[in-house]
């Protein structure tokens, strides 16, 4: 059983005894039971089964995997929830494999969770790269998971907001979530963590004009990455355009003033810093009840959410509605019909 | 009939010809054929009542209105659509008031709808002050409306929309949409304009750290008014601020460069060249095709958020949801139940 072969601080304590536990879980169907132990007893694999579970599209999988996440709810909620974007190219999976060993030096439990909604299409940046992580993804006391993102934007949501709840009854404390800065993504992120982090490099000089519109107003903090060797004056540099950006907006979270630094991934200077910021902020946010309020306010509006999704999606994937939507939409452009007209007719083929 | 009284341009001829048939029409109901014949003859009287009728949230009127509006169709789309924002105290309507009067005097025809979601609850800013505008109100060539708001969001979008429409019919060649500058209003103006002008003034040295988030990126020009007297300093400096701001966000429109300007509407300096800027945009957007491809997108996202606002409503309005849905949040923050439970839960109830 996976709980026999945990050492004291409840990990298990060697690769070949995690291996001896897949092989023989790797044989049998688990049950619901089998699932909350092995994530309470944490054992990798079955949490990785688990979380392969929560991926399924299918409706038994469905129903099977809400039952688990049911009964490991109460122990979750104990983690740091970190967001962490970038466009490509700014160093991502550097920063979080040194970003998380040193979180790891310090004695706490990473997972991290790496999602990217447009792998799909574009075979995404997060997932291309298998040795990425490589030092990291060795450690004992961490786990990392892509997120395959078969499916909408809202699947993806639930997908990896029921894997944060895993990891965190398994008994990690820091969950990095991992997304490339592309569109939507960013906001999808922000609402699913405590924490906000992105991620920039120092550029040709107009450091803001290329960042998709408001995602620096939803970062709690930017860290200019790469400030090493000759590029430090330039980091230095971007930091301040960024902080100047930073302190014409609104803050993204209330009582917490968002600013901007440098970090070198290479060297890992800046790093402790960036721990620091996030743990002054738990700290602020805490005493403020900020925290508990966006966590049950992210609750809420996932629900929400889920619930917008199924309507709209259960609407334009109507047969009725979708074997007439282009006619509908030639005579609205041509001034056949009234906007009213088109929504009135659609809605009575939907509701026929 | 209205038609009789128009001068060679159109538009009737003298107030009193105006006030007969004002009495006249309200003598009797009138036919969809009078609303169509009366705005197309320029009757404004006709042309407020038909304003009335799409206020209205009974079906019967809805009914009626949308054929008026079928009708006219063909006869719209031909005015440059300026919306206009900015927080109380901007000196929104003094600005609109002069740059009205000066549109008039380049031969123009304007007309004003002021939109105010928030007035059903605060009494809101622009209905408040009924003399305000007074000058231009007395304009022949001018007609302005404020739009009460009983209703949600979406109802004031389609009253608003339509009643653009209405207007463009009539033959106004340019549409001011005025909103307040709170919450969400700037965003639902947006989509329904082809220019979006935010009016500012100069504050206490932090100029953006006060405006809602998403409300500068979405502005293809920002106004500083008030730049008269001891406060051309103050206003110029602003200016500064906002140019930065703008440039280091995305633009608004592609292809178009938004920046930020100083007028004062109590002198009149500045109004010429805003109008100026306006052309330009109309010339480069028109030039790149943007101008056609946001007023069809804006149709079609019309269309969605109307379905979108329907299927949400119904949904929330349900009797069993409505019911239910307490009980069904308490068990989610006390994590009694998953989200993913409660969302089964609610479209079972829902789909009952």
């Amino acid at each position: 059983m996976p709980g026999k072969s945990a050492n004291h601080d409840g990990f298990p304590n060697s690769n070949l005894e995690r291996r001896q536990d897949s092989l023989s879980i790797k044989r049998r169907n688990l049950s619901v039971e089998d699932y909350v132990q092995g994530i309470l007893t944490q054992d990798k694999t079955i949490l990785a089964r688990a979380i392969t579970l929560i991926e399924s599209n299918s409706q038994k999988h469905l129903d099977f995997a809400q039952e688990v996440i049911k009964q490991i709810l109460p122990k979750t909620g104990n983690a740091i929830r970190v967001g962490i974007s970038g466009v490509p190219g700014a160093g991502k999976s550097t920063f979080i494999e040194k970003f998380g060993l040193y979180l790891l030096s310090l004695g706490h439990k990473v997972a991290v969770l790496a999602i990217d909604p447009t792998s799909s299409v574009t075979k995404g940046s997060i997932l291309g790269d298998k040795t990425r992580m490589e030092l990291l993804s060795r450690e004992q006391d961490c786990f990392i998971r892509p997120s395959p993102s078969s499916g909408s934007l809202g699947g993806v949501t639930r997908k990896t907001r029921e894997s944060i709840l895993l990891c965190e009854a398994f008994g990690f404390d820091v969950i990095l979530v991992e997304t490339v800065g592309v569109g939507q993504n960013e906001v999808t992120v922000r609402d699913m963590v405590d924490f906000f982090l992105l991620l920039q490099i120092a550029g040709a000089g107009d450091e803001l004009q290329g960042i998709k519109k408001g995602v620096i107003e939803i970062s709690d903090a930017i860290v200019v990455n790469k400030a090493d060797g000759d590029n430090v004056s330039r980091a230095k540099l971007a930091q301040g355009e960024y902080s100047t950006a930073l302190h014409y907006l609104a803050p993204s979270t209330p009582g917490w003033h968002s600013r901007a630094f440098t970090c070198s991934a290479l060297t890992g200077e800046g790093l402790e810093d960036v721990w620091k910021i996030i743990m002054k902020f738990k700290e602020i946010t805490n005493n403020n009840g900020c925290f508990a309020k966006r966590r049950n306010n992210q609750i809420i509006s996932w629900v929400n959410s889920m619930i917008k999704e199924y309507l709209i999606s259960s609407f334009y994937q109507n047969k009725n509605v979708k074997a007439q939507m282009p006619e509908i939409q030639k005579n609205l452009l041509s001034g056949d019909i009234t906007p009213t007209n088109a929504v009135d007719y659609l809605l009575k083929l939907y509701n026929h």
